[in-house]
């Protein structure tokens, strides 16, 4: 990584640092972390221990330990807020943008939070982060920020560059300046790049774009980045039912959103229940696992109970048993290759719903065509390789060429249906689908085998 | 969703454009798609057959085609081009901005490029594509757009502001402003917000930031969108080895980056071997899916050899065989969760690395406990509920207990050193893992089997 004052993150420095620390040496600690960007700081107090990071935290001024504190990652910022005393906190917290502070303030009880809120010195902060925590979290009014520029449509643009002055140390990042009416409702927006361009007596009225994309308060999070990834937009304002401009979200958050909801997928298709990360404990990480693997376990002693039934079958032909793992293991490949696909398709919505009859269709065309190619493969491995019976080689392929049909089928239809009554589907290509296919595929395979065996 | 200015997609309204189309009704297509987003009316094309989307884009004017064209599917696109001229192709490609313009150009021969761009008019526009078709499509310098403002440090306000307004119309959003010396070598940046308060003598060395986050040419797109993510960049300049600024990456093109990255880490998971979505072909989809799948296939199969060699015993105890399926799935259960853990915190990457003995002490303790509970459990079922011999329930909790330790072990392991040589660590979570546990699932379970109940 090339940045042109890239900072020095050595374990050289880190140890000189430890030792400025353990010196109190106010002015090492102050120099050489003066210019560098808050994230590379915060990756670099993750290295240190707690009470050295805090020491380091206490010694830089407030407004950048505020911003150190919102980089940090959850588990992080909860440790290093146990450790301060409630108007250390409230220092903080205020200090930090609207919706980070929102974000700290949601990880505390009701009662802590208003205690926290009465140490700010801010009337208006304390208002704006009250209003931001009646939203539900994973909503656009529980990710918005309450710092955006405002213009009314009457103003020009010298009225619109002194408000921009004005708000200029509370709002860092400017894209567009939306346009308001007087009873504060969202009419559109105006680019930055055309107030700089106007003459100083234009109306905002005149310049400013009326097709504003905007999203309502209760909108979920995930579909706020899919509308601002689509549209291309960098910031996006935020509406109330009376179309009253509320907030703003900027592509920053949403950056943090996909990461978040592509974690929470993969997490839920590999049967992680919690959200969990390597630095958990290894309580928590066991927790987090057991329930899925718990699943598995069922489905597995189910699969024993059943193979049971067919005990004297298998006591006359062992050779059925070498086969089980091929046609339960295919069958979950399958099925998790099936759903992957679904869950994808599931979200990237196309606007007007292709007809499920034609889907299907094509899913059966795919599964018969690999399920002939398979079943023949291993027809031949079995006759002319393990020098089996026609007959058995006949069961394993059939056998296997079924489970290939069923668990495309119940790849399919699972994503879909989990997602009709509002659970996220990409759970069903996790162990669900894996121990309902085992089974599945089991069933058939002993049943094929009876019928064609007369055992 | 709620827009103020929505677009009303429905299916009323795709009837009336089709019978528009028919009828040759031009106002009726231009008027009722004035102002609407170039996003929306590529969804809406995307419904209409290829001839009565050829027909819209040609009736409206050529920007807004071009726009639309590049707001299409790849798949969508490559259609929509085999059916346009040489020149006409040219003439939509000149008028996108340089990325779009090359991403396009990427898919056609070099002899092919070399006509197309022969057609441009605009000589700037042609030495700017040629030179972005030079970097591999995958890094900074692929992604990068050649429409960016860049300042000289000795220029004032009112310089910069010309330079803007003489840009106006190729650069579609200003983020910030880039400052370079004579030399065309990236000094810093200055915000568009700092160009509106600052006085029109001011001269931009005086109110540039030096510290900026630059990306070199050659770095891969995946760790720009993480650097941008976690500096919460809106845009990110990019330079030459010789430092010299060459081009500009917005979040917009980040978002969709992202959003590639995680399909293609969940296809790597579940197993499909290549990049597709459920409109394309039957037989694409089939050839897609296959190569795992034959890889399971054989797994199976050696699994079914690997107990083969075990007959004697499996005849002799036939219980050993119900058993089979719950080893195997446990064992591929326990490896995708591990390694998708490790996949996460490979993509996450902490600057210092955790050391690796640690890591997997953590991994063992998880393992253990998880190990313990589950196999607990088993023996009781088997004990209790299915009523078979302590001895033999004893071999089924071991095999289980032994199982989940490997495949920890494996699904830590794998995703590691895959990323060390190279290879996407999400390759290990799927089929891969699976395949391999299932074998050592097999081998662990006869193994104590054969120790234990003396057969």
């Amino acid at each position: 990584m090339e940045i042109i004052k890239q900072f020095e993150l050595s374990k050289e420095y880190l140890e000189s640092l430890r030792q400025a620390i353990e010196s109190e040496d106010l002015n090492f600690i102050r120099e050489t972390l003066d210019g560098v960007n808050v994230a590379d700081i915060a990756a670099l107090l993750d290295e240190l221990s707690m009470d050295e990071a805090m020491y380091v935290m206490r010694v830089l001024d407030d407004q950048l330990s505020a911003d150190i504190l919102t980089e940090f990652e959850d588990a992080t910022q909860l440790r290093i807020l146990k450790e301060l005393e409630i108007p250390e906190i409230a220092k903080l917290i205020e200090l930090m943008d609207s919706d980070d502070a929102a974000d700290i303030l949601n990880t505390y009880s009701e009662r802590e939070r208003e205690e926290i809120i009465s140490y700010f010195e801010d009337k208006v902060k304390s208002d704006q982060i009250l209003d931001l925590l009646r939203y539900d979290e994973d909503t656009a009014g529980g990710i918005m920020a309450k710092e955006f520029i405002r213009a009314n449509k009457n103003w020009n643009v010298v009225q619109t560059i002194n408000e921009i002055r004005r708000q200029a140390e509370n709002v860092n990042k400017i894209y567009s300046i939306f346009v308001v009416n007087n009873r504060q409702q969202l009419l559109g927006l105006v680019s930055l790049k055309r107030i700089v361009l106007a003459a100083e007596d234009t109306k905002i009225e005149d310049i400013y774009e009326e097709e504003v994309i905007s999203v309502p308060t209760h909108m979920d999070q995930e579909e706020v980045a899919e509308i601002m990834r689509k549209y291309d937009l960098e910031s996006v304002p935020v509406i109330n039912a009376k179309k009253k401009l509320v907030g703003r979200i900027t592509v920053d958050d949403i950056l943090d959103v996909m990461r978040e909801e592509a974690e929470e997928d993969m997490q839920a298709m590999t049967g992680i229940s919690d959200t969990v990360d390597e630095y958990d404990s290894v309580i928590k990480l066991t927790k987090a696992r057991l329930p899925w693997l718990l699943i598995g376990i069922c489905g597995g002693l189910l699969g024993a109970g059943f193979i049971g039934f067919f005990e004297e079958g298998l006591s006359k032909v062992t050779a059925l048993a070498f086969f089980i793992p091929l046609i339960t293991a295919t069958g979950g490949n399958v099925g998790i290759q099936s759903s992957s696909l679904v869950v994808q398709s599931l979200a990237n919505k196309s606007i007007f719903d292709d007809s499920l009859g034609k889907r299907f269709l094509k899913v059966l065309l795919v599964a018969v065509l690999n399920g002939l190619i398979l079943a023949t493969f291993v027809f031949g491995v079995v006759v002319f390789i393990y020098h089996n019976e026609v007959a058995f080689a006949l069961v394993v392929s059939i056998a296997l060429f079924s489970v290939v049909l069923l668990s495309s089928f119940m790849g399919t239809i699972t994503p879909i249906v989990l997602d009709k009554v509002g659970v996220n589907p990409a759970l069903a290509s996790g162990p669900f689908i894996t121990t309902a296919n085992d089974l599945i595929g089991l069933a058939v395979y002993f049943l094929i085998a009876i019928s064609l065996l007369n055992i």
